[in-house]
């Protein structure tokens, strides 16, 4: 039960799209990762960087990110809301030079059309939310 | 070190912000709390209910909120961002009907001015992100 108004997904929706994200991208799927997006989708990813758009530029996008082999641990449950748009915190764990692996922690906030695809992504990490763990 | 433009302010004047409002709210310290938002600012919390903008609706907003006694608990450190924006995940309990306690699981993101105050703040929660604990 929610009380999101009827024009925009559930919760449940969204909180499932979430953890498609997550899954698909630590399965190297980068065609899943893409199909969760809408056509005409926005990613901003750092918050602050040049936002792009468009599926063309999304698949650029993750076709880049994903087969790096990242893997990506949620910290804490998903947050919803009263509208179209959930959160979630969690961390990256993406290979770095040398052999070590980097660590960066994110909170990501999504936007969702009525049929719970991403409308918007937007991706809060700063240079000192990334560290080298091994 | 952070690489935010000139006319944003630093990662660690952003997570200091984060914290002095955490620390606030714990200690009921509405006016400190309010102190934290530039004059012009919006809240929107939960996000998807209409936004509430200016010191009077926001002093207004805290001040019938703050004295509840809520007791907030990061969850994982405040992510900053390459531009004028940080997010923290984070709980609150909070008093409930019958001398219980609910918890709500919340992600807020806030945006900046140069000096460090809040521009807007929204909260992400749905109405199963709540829960009564004892």
């Amino acid at each position: 039960m929610t009380s999101n108004p009827p024009s925009t997904p559930t919760n449940a929706q969204m909180r499932t799209a979430l953890q498609r994200y997550v899954d698909a991208i630590n399965a190297r799927d980068t065609e899943a990762v893409v199909g969760l997006y809408a056509d005409d989708a926005t990613i901003e990813d750092p918050v602050g960087s040049p936002p792009i758009r468009g599926r063309a530029a999304i698949a650029d996008f993750y076709g880049k990110v994903v087969p790096m082999g990242l893997k990506l641990r949620m910290v804490a449950p998903v947050r919803g809301s009263h509208g179209n748009a959930a959160a979630m915190a969690f961390e990256v764990e993406a290979p770095a030079p040398g052999g070590a692996r980097s660590l960066i922690r994110v909170i990501d906030v999504m936007t969702f059309d009525v049929e719970g695809r991403f409308t918007s992504m937007k991706a809060y990490w700063a240079p000192d939310d990334a560290s080298v763990v091994a």
